[in-house]
């Protein structure tokens, strides 16, 4: 309720010296100014590019505050909630941003035209910011798309690429997220391995199911029944794991999670989980929402499907995805009511000491 | 991944049978059209609000979940998880409830007239569904204000009226939250008083704000920190527990839980109090939004300052608040570093089974 | 401000009677709760795909009124306002339909496992209304994409397979939009021929250009000028009109509403191409946010890159796009001080009476 | 399609250049660092405020552009559509506001309590932009709140304060709405006058509603349509102005444009009040959610309804309206078809030359 006294500084900090408001409102130099040309849209183009850069800093802090809670080995579970906050702020501010689009096509491709020629090869294709985030999350530099035959960062200066090479240099979040999925508890120990459990009530619902096809005579399903069977079987199978990015014990260790999802233990894994498909969905519909209106602010390359920059970012949003994995993990769940028990001596583990208690 | 096998059944059920389509799109039936005069936007009028009672009938149905899972001694910890989430999708719910007036501001005053005089005595104001949700969630009904000087189901019918009654005979969404926050272990107990070790961090951290205040010769904030002294001991003291709509202990409980979420037995508990708000917070939106609909599309009556519709809303919004005491919390929060230590033998309490043994 | 007086009617309408809210909520018939198989959401699988339908009604009804506005000829000015009007509300509607996938996106893949199995071959593909606001707004069934081979109608009804073709008979909005476009005034004329005009200025622009490029010695350029020339070219060449659907006519019409957009008399023809440009990409993202919620709730299939519903629809976001002429008009566009200047007899026929008598 | 060439320049400009993101980026001092506490939120905090000045530095650019296309006599009609277009701008960045508050509000009052006290008397009711704008659009000084007893630019600077006062002797947006509306033609002049067919419509429908009323013996009915038959007088009499803020002439010409707005002639005019009032709408809007995220993140003054902050919030989202009769206006529309023809000679006048030459 109390401010608290403030330490006594040189001066009273204002609202505008506070935040810096004559360095950020000085900062919107258009090009048409400077060369007199009449070009009113071009003050909305600079701020929605600064604004978006504004909340990509914003991501890479929250971010650095992940990565490091994550660092530590074990992850101390009371950092794990603010992991999971952070990463839920990131999604909001993903989703700001797909809002910001909104404002931003206000800008007819007339009006881009009136400044367009300005810009020179200056290109939102060349934010460090928004590189270092996809990095940082997991895309690594051998993934990425080229960008009309080069590398994205074809045009960045040598200080830019050196910072690129130091956020490749260090474990992305999708690293730390499959160390630490390595290290769950529960999924393999001496006593309890969830792999053989989870593979054998497949198998028996899948032997079930085939019977019932097979006894009403429906040899369609009863084929689609076998051919999941073999999809079953390359997940148990680490040799055949061509598919899949993660380590197969991280991936059994989010299905793990996944199901058992309403353990204690498991919340807030859960939570960090559905966090992070949150945020690789959010990227995949910003950059959907990104070539449609490039599409409509630039247009179409003659003879083509696409301008290079639409085509680009449409084929981003398919390929430069960091959790596919997560997705994927849908494709392997079963009911409910065919989940395997987990032993008691187990289950008593996932819960609280208190509950254990009796208390 | 399997679809499973469904039961046999009497025949294949279609997209369009599942969803009863054939009901479902015959029931629009603008007035207007009965009596053949032409208004093109009574449709819409029809199909924004029958929308938004298919949305309340699914709010219904997750506080049915939620209030069957609060109401078991003690509420299984398994089950807060899934409270947590019925009420996260509550929240998506209003908020696309308050995005849907987007699309019914579309609908000029002018249309509108076009067939309002056909709408009778016909209002909003009868939604039976709405007034559930309200009541469930926890507004008595010796709290609503009165509409025109009658209560908002005078022009209920019997059954509405007798489903309303029934409804608050029982426990209320925030009659259980009271309940379970009273049931919260730890905060007090033979060995352990939270309410003291606040009390006694707060009387601690004013002292010395006081005594630095003094010692610059800052006689306002002083005085502030004065009046915030005697604010506190009001909380601490359950003889003068004016504000608070809930029990003393119901409230420590809260603060409890506020200011130590990032240990894990708290992570749920918390993430409950934040979504209770979100709906709170949602609602009052909601009614924000649409008084200023009202105003826009009915006008103001002449004279006033509101049309009763408007006005009635406006009121609503400030005053049937169902969790106040949740955000009125805020204001009794002090700094981390000012905050009472937990004693190692309760911190070890909070934690999980599997990190007490060392795993 | 007044309701009118209602004409006398058989009885009091109640706002449950007038919304038929009798049939609209008793109408969630859950397969689970039928067969006695505890299923939680299947509720709101229910109630969301009932809420789209409600909206995709809504959408008919605008389409109905826009159709009928299009289909006198020539258009009354006096409608082109609500033809503009129901388009914008038909794109909030699309707005929110988007937005509504939050709330379907809190069903997770387990919780959709509890009777994904009894749904049978019921599928959101076999929404009748759906596929007819695609056919109306100008989606031809020889375009439509196949979906796991066979046609999308292949699952509907023969009644429905009728009311589908009945709407391919008539004329769709994108063709009522090409005969409007090329109704359009101004355009060609004894008098004037935009067509040449705007001709002339490209080639004039694109040479002055050249010569600027060339005499900086910027040969790559240059050689993008040369390229940017034949593309032009090809425009105002109907022989070579490969890759516009729509009458060249039709095009050289949009583009001079483009171009000339601030002229009173291109005021709302501008608004209607900006109108039927939001419907088609708010219905692109709808389809790239629904593939993405398909991916996250079904999974892949194993193998492949794709559900077959999660790629069909990310294929449909590409290809069932209904008016690509209007996004690559922007390709088209020259800087506003080179468009070519309308000749003054024109330029005060495109203005008001009021002001060309002086008023 | 080409962008030009651009002028040669001093060196080649990059996207971080262009963008000064040196200066934007490097703009975050959280007192927090400086003072060596820790407060990982303060990051937000400083960053929701800088975007936020961003979106306000660029409504002021387009108010610019408004008022000078507004302060021209007459207006020009081509200026009319980029009027309504930047105001539309505003209406987009204004709805981004609002949801940006969404990721403030992942800032818990714990979190701010980490960084509150070293904000010393900084506060967002400093934001002289944020001023700028409310008298701009024009709310006078005489009519703003006192926040906390004081005006509230009682802690600008003097330079601020200057500047604040410049903008108030200029012509706000309502005054040149005001002075526009006045200009309309067609409402009064020597062959028509559209106060006295409206006001003869008015009463001709209210005479034969009160005959149907007292017909059917509903006195009740019959005695509010006296009471409107008062309030319908009071806007066609100049003496009786009490409840608008606007001229007589300038309402009679807002209505005029209102009930006519399918007219060619008032598209545009209705568009231009339409955008108004969405303005005013999306402004209160944002002052109810700030108001409710400040009584989440800071509480309410112990004993009071409202802490200070939150309570003037609340208050200005009522009374801070700049264009109240806008909204007022619905309250005096009749149904169509009780609207009094235009003669024809005006409606020839309302439209098209081209139409008129049978074009």
């Amino acid at each position: 309720m109390r401010r608290g006294v403030r330490p006594a500084g040189p001066g009273e900090i204002t609202y505008a010296s506070y935040l810096r408001l004559g360095d950020i409102l000085s900062a919107q130099k258009p090009e048409s100014a400077r060369l007199g040309v009449e070009a009113h849209d071009e003050m909305l183009f600079i701020v929605v590019h600064q604004t978006y850069e504004l909340w990509f800093r914003q991501i890479l802090h929250e971010l650095d505050r992940v990565q490091d809670d994550l660092a530590s080995e074990p992850v101390e579970d009371s950092h794990l909630a603010r992991v999971v906050h952070s990463l839920g702020r990131v999604r909001e501010i993903l989703k700001l941003g797909v809002a910001q689009v909104d404002v931003l096509e206000t800008m007819t491709p007339q009006d881009f035209l009136d400044f367009r020629g300005l810009l020179s090869t200056s290109s939102g294709f060349q934010s460090l910011q928004f590189r270092l985030i996809e990095t940082r999350l997991g895309l690594e530099s051998s993934r990425r798309l080229l960008f009309e035959g080069k590398p994205v960062d074809a045009d960045f200066s040598e200080p830019e690429r050196a910072a690129l090479r130091e956020a490749e240099r260090r474990p992305s979040l999708r690293d730390q997220l499959e160390a630490w999925l390595m290290r769950t508890p529960f999924v393999t120990g001496e006593a309890y391995a969830f792999r053989e459990a989870y593979r054998e009530a497949v198998v028996a619902m899948l032997k079930r199911d085939r019977q019932t096809a097979e006894a009403h005579g429906e040899t369609e399903e009863a084929a689609a029944i076998a051919e999941a069977a073999r999809a079953f079987a390359a997940i148990f199978d680490p040799r055949s794991h061509g598919e899949w990015t993660m380590d197969p014990r991280s991936v059994e260790a989010a299905l793990f999670i996944t199901v058992y999802r309403d353990r204690p233990v498991c919340h807030m894994p859960h939570a960090l989980l559905a966090a992070l498909m949150d945020i690789d969905e959010a990227m995949a519909l910003w950059r959907h929402r990104h070539a449609l209106l490039v599409e409509r602010t630039i247009g179409l390359r003659p003879g083509t499907g696409g301008s290079s920059g639409q085509d680009y970012l449409a084929r981003t949003a398919r390929q430069h995805r960091v959790f596919p994995d997560l997705f994927r993990l849908s494709t392997y769940l079963i009911p409910r009511a065919d989940l395997p028990p987990i032993p008691p001596r187990i289950e008593r583990r996932m819960g609280f000491v208190y509950a254990a208690e009796g208390g």
